[in-house]
């Protein structure tokens, strides 16, 4: 059977990833005199006279809101709510089975901004954390910001925050076995979505100095005249320090990394990857359909190390790598607010964490379901 | 130790009483190739096509979601949502653990109107049916209704609908033992809140003829000029067809039965019960105070049948005792809107399930804990 027959038969059988599971066991009546009214009354008493103690008598402590508006999700694209269903579960099952978190996905029929932040913060009393899923740019940029101020709880990004951190973990881990460990080498980043511009943000702010980021209209500078937005202005900002314009291909030319992150299937072709310097470091993000297959990316003889967003690949560089514990470390230690300089140590603990002896060009950063990393990343959260 | 201390030492042990569980397990990454991306793209495109089938393919069917704004929880009046939250876990872990439900408690930082119905419309796409639960009266009932027009999915108003079913159930089966099968007898109500409001309602569409409504103003008549809004009309409408006015004690006298729904403690003395008439059914919901204790009520020698919402006495009239049921009947036959004619037809079966050999004055309905009515009471909701 193929892919796709396989997987439909499965989520048919299943009929869900994820179920709710009683912590506390009904053996009698007497049970539900603590666990429901009346014993249940004092416990609503306590946290009435001090809300923080939710955080003691509840899941609250443990519980993420997966938030969609089914505007980007995966490569489909706009296919609104109950498409993205399947994909929320998906995520929920690997927060709980990794990271022993309980996720649970909530869709939202409304794609208007202003509405997903209200409704967001109106739900947010039964959560300890927030992750943002799937919604397209730049809207979801401003969300996350709008929520990050008027929340009291964290909110994490997954595009955005998630793919950062392990695309800078891959990066210091790749510089390692090229044994180029400097912050000089030129990064090329095409696409400047919620990927794009998280990449480019946490990389940045590591300290890398000469990045290029592009668009779809070209390579961003300061003042281009079209396509530009607020975060677009950011990205600017913080690379491309002299302002050079033009197209992809050219800023690839002697660039050390290339960093696809640009939906477009097919985007690049071998030729151009042989322009990049020798030892060149290629990712290339795009998913299901990468920018160019490595079998292709392979003929530039230059390219040394190769990873993709998927798992039939080597190094696949996924976000569902880190966001389990992420999540763990956050509630766990009860921040406030992620930031990106949580985002750099966390990216440093899971670069740190793979062993010398199983680094590799072809092991850059651990498996998805591997769980020796987990800790460490859970650690760098505080 | 009291009652407090191990309701409060129990939920800090168990820190929430339900959590997320995984329906599939990830033994190795060729899994997650079916259960994540790439293979659930293909699942996401197949509900993109036909949105219906995101009750396949996700746990829509069998989700829930427990909605309040923590406005009017237990008797412990406008709590707040965090408050509210144990209470709401208690809610879904009873929904798991009788009707095998995966409900999920949302509990709102709003307490507008308009931005309730709002949020809850836009998170609707992951839930198969929405329960209000604890929301203040009149709020709740035009939260209710505008939700039901304007959901594609079916919404239950606990307090109100649950709280009838159970009572129309109990005074079946009260008649049935005090031998007096008339529509006729003569019923009094302490309360016009959701639960008064709900009791009215039902029992006046299942053909009682003679109810009377009282609540803090006195009886409630058509036309009354001091408290009446929509909901009050309503009442008036379909009760009290000889138009009195005047207090509760006044209609209590020479009435057959007696309900309680009025959130008051020690609202009633036995000496007023005395005016009953023989053969006295008295049901006293207000939880954890009834309208007036057992103990006190026998001592109208008149009143046969008394029924409160406490497990610690007999005759629990509890909505836990039927929701789990109404949520497992709506969600498997999915029944686009729920109706008074359901209702009735699940009270109907809930007491006609008590065996006659075990129907007595102590055991008018099934303890929450006893399986044997459930099935009966699914099959009712279609």
């Amino acid at each position: 059977m193929d892919l796709k027959t396989r997987a439909l038969a499965l989520h048919k059988k299943l009929r869900g990833k994820i179920e709710i599971a009683s912590r506390a066991k009904i053996k009698s009546l007497k049970d539900l005199d603590l666990l429901y009214t009346p014993g249940v009354a004092d416990v609503s008493r306590e946290i009435a006279a001090d809300k923080e103690k939710v955080y003691d008598f509840t899941n609250k402590w443990n519980s993420v809101a997966i938030i969609t508006d089914g505007t980007r999700v995966l490569g489909l694209g706009n296919i609104g709510p109950e498409a993205a269903l399947p994909v929320m579960e998906g995520k929920a099952l690997i927060a709980k089975e990794f990271g022993n978190v309980d996720a649970f996905p909530i869709c939202l029929k409304t794609q208007d901004k202003e509405k997903i932040i209200e409704t967001v913060k109106a739900i947010s009393p039964s959560f300890g954390l927030i992750n943002i899923e799937d919604i397209e740019a730049p809207k979801c940029f401003e969300i996350v910001e709008r929520l990050e101020d008027e929340l009291d709880i964290p909110v994490f990004h997954d595009d955005q925050h998630g793919t950062a951190i392990v695309v800078l973990a891959a990066l210091l881990n790749s510089l390692k076995i090229i044994e180029e460990n400097t912050k000089a080498v030129k990064i090329v980043i095409a696409g400047a979505g919620a990927a794009g511009y998280g990449i480019t943000k946490i990389l940045s702010k590591y300290g890398f100095r000469n990045i290029i980021v592009s668009d779809s209209m070209g390579i961003i500078y300061e003042g281009r005249p079209l396509g530009m937005n607020t975060y677009k202005n950011d990205i600017a900002k913080i690379s491309n320090h002299n302002r050079e314009s033009g197209i992809l291909e050219e800023a690839i030319e002697n660039c050390d990394v290339f960093i696809g992150a640009s939906g477009i299937k097919n985007l690049i072709d071998y030729k151009v990857l042989q322009k990049m310097s020798k030892n060149a470091i290629v990712f290339l993000l795009s998913n299901p359909d990468p920018e160019i297959l490595p079998s292709q990316a392979q003929k530039a003889k230059n390219v040394k190390i190769i990873a993709t967003g998927r798992s039939d690949f080597p190094n696949q560089i996924n976000n569902a790598i880190t966001f389990p514990a992420i999540f763990r470390g956050a509630l766990d230690s009860r921040v406030k607010k992620l930031t990106y300089d949580m985002f750099i140590k966390a990216a440093e603990a899971l670069a740190n964490s793979v062993p010398k002896n199983k680094l590799s060009k072809n092991y850059i950063i651990p498996n998805i379901n591997e769980k020796y990393f987990f800790d460490k990343v859970v650690g760098a959260i505080k």
